[in-house]
């Protein structure tokens, strides 16, 4: 059976690209890689709309989440985590693990944080020194309003906003100098369609500001090591050379593709699932602002996410991903990002209806992909 | 041109198995991936030699070392670290970054440590805790003496040996258990044919001993956490999936091929490679026991390496390594790790001949690849 991979990450990777990185492997020390490395750079700087250097880390996202945390904080320091989902959760586990003094804004799940709340506690204690904040909770699929974050925290020197991108970074707009985000984090198998093992990020003057005082232990994921060697196209550490050549193919595309063009083309697969999966009766798990970069779908309760699940496995070859935690068993989550175009989409949505269908549940068949067709394929 | 990469890291990867890595990708929490990661855990421990884990890292070598050191130490502990080489200098780093209180045993370039200095060390301050070394050194060429380091810390219960393993797992005997080594560090891009990207840690007994004292901070490369998670079949964060699915292909040779036939392969290699460049005059850069990962040849002093090997890659396409620091443009070094055969290794004698002759160097043509090719094809 063909296999779909709908997941938010690892995502499906054009075929295109696989090939290119089963090319013969080059070493990392010539000149013909060094000149990817360069076409890399500035395609980086182009997604995350920067002039600033966004390095390559060999880690999954995690590790530059980690290195956005050691690169910029010192021992003892306060800091706010929004708290909303895993990934908010993450935030969290990395800065008690780091010694810092974690404070938690609690977000109700498929909630986007309330930008008045980090203003609050902000003033409430000057001596804050970090807002960590996902720019879209994955776990969820709701997004939390980084601009307005960073109105709150751009003129307060002493506050840093430290964003995890993950799935944000080329998903929707973030333009890094922009709206004056600090640390940002990305992952190679998000918006960059590529298999894991690379993650990226960028930071501001002012997160180097916080750097040279930052006494937290780093060496793997040592930012200056990192921007030292970028300027000579290149990395402290062997870098992950087959998935760099990938992003150069995955670059050079997004480049013709164009990032706004990109953006619209995330929103309106995810307007199209949304609105797709409303027709046929089902809601949608994000009570505030949407991701683009997936959707969570409350499954019928009387079926339960698990069987939906399931039923796509094993009938369509679909993997799409169960929830987490509180949850898992609730909803389903399917991706905007990676390899997936407005045919994928409206084959998912079909596929949904037939799965459905089987496992009892009574909607108006068709209702789903006539409005996704709409959306996706109308003049609208 | 065709091209052949003899670097001793990233190595020529197998074009099976880059072909396997450009499959469709998976996501990494379904049965089938969970099903290859078990597999692939038993391989690492087949290579290893050892009933404890291999831990599969998203990162680099470098990534592995750090976890090696952050999940075994404490602030401010004492150890001694074998500085005979960049490696042995990235230790020193690693240590000190985290703030330990680091000794450096310096050995000079191209030797092996005296073992009776490690025990001289350790017999002289009691508060030592750990012994930090490369089982071989990529920058000189040259091998530690593991086994017998061993044999000085095996006994002692607040001493552990750590071990850089990354050109030496798989290369030649390093019986995890059996040496009673207590963390063993390992790497994708060298004897495990693979691109870079993926690392490998075991941990003994005694060290995760150690790790429950352990106040270094940590959360990327938490071992504890990769324990539990490798236990279920998964990690804690995103693997890098596809370098995994590679490594499963390239375990599934190496079980076919058997570990100490792997150790015969690059045994013969590396000596057909020193006999080779002997017989034509020329200098090994290692002066006590080679390792048989590389062979690090000093260029006529009167040519430098630096022409041999520009020389090598315009005419024949070939890539080896510079020596690096001290050893630039003094040594070339050649791998005998990666997807390496008799046959390229005598072709890359009978190019080093042309390149040699080109330069003006003197010497009886035809006696590198006479003597190469005896103890390649012989029969002894």
């Amino acid at each position: 059976m063909k296999n779909y991979i709908f997941t938010p990450g690892p995502v499906a990777v054009p075929s295109e690209i696989l090939i290119e990185m089963a090319k013969p492997i080059m070493h990392h020390r010539t000149k013909e890689f060094e000149s990817i490395f360069a076409e890399v750079r500035e395609g980086l700087k182009y997604i995350y709309d920067t002039k600033q250097e966004v390095f390559i880390l060999a880690a999954s996202g995690t590790g530059a989440m980690e290195g956005a945390v050691v690169n910029t904080l010192s021992r003892g320091d306060k800091v706010v985590v929004v708290n909303g989902g895993k990934f908010g959760e993450r935030w969290g586990k990395i800065c008690r693990a780091f010694g810092l003094d974690t404070q938690e804004l609690m977000v109700e799940w498929g909630h986007s944080v309330d930008p008045a709340d980090i203003k609050k506690a902000l003033d409430k204690d000057p001596s804050i020194r970090a807002v960590l904040v996902q720019a879209s909770e994955t776990s969820t699929g709701a997004m939390h309003p980084t601009r307005e974050i960073a109105d709150i925290t751009r003129h307060r020197d002493d506050v840093l906003l430290i964003v995890d991108g993950i799935t944000g970074v080329g998903v929707f707009p973030l333009p890094f100098d922009e709206i004056g985000i600090d640390v940002m984090v990305g992952g190679s198998q998000k918006a960059f369609m590529l298999p894991p093992g690379l993650s990226f990020a960028a930071m501001s003057e002012k997160a180097w500001k916080f750097n040279k005082t930052s006494d937290l232990p780093k060496y793997y994921f040592d930012f200056k090591a990192a921007q030292k060697n970028a300027e000579k196209n290149t990395t402290p550490y062997t870098p992950a050379v087959t998935l760099i050549i990938g992003l150069a193919a995955v670059l050079r595309r997004f480049k013709e593709e164009g990032r706004e063009s990109m953006f619209r083309r995330h929103a309106k697969l995810s307007l199209a699932m949304r609105e797709g999966m409303k027709a046929i009766g089902l809601d949608i798990y994000v009570k505030d602002v949407p991701s683009p970069a997936l959707t969570t779908v409350v499954a019928p309760p009387e079926i339960g996410s698990s069987k939906v699940i399931k039923a796509l496995s094993s009938e369509f070859g679909i993997t799409v991903a169960d929830g987490q935690d509180q949850a898992k068993g609730v909803i389903f989550r399917v991706s905007h990002i990676g390899d997936i175009e407005k045919t994928d989409t409206l084959f998912f949505i079909s596929a949904i209806e037939s799965v459905l269908h089987k496992l009892g549940y009574k909607f108006n068949y068709g209702a789903g992909t006539k409005k996704a067709s709409e959306i996706l394929f109308g003049d609208k």
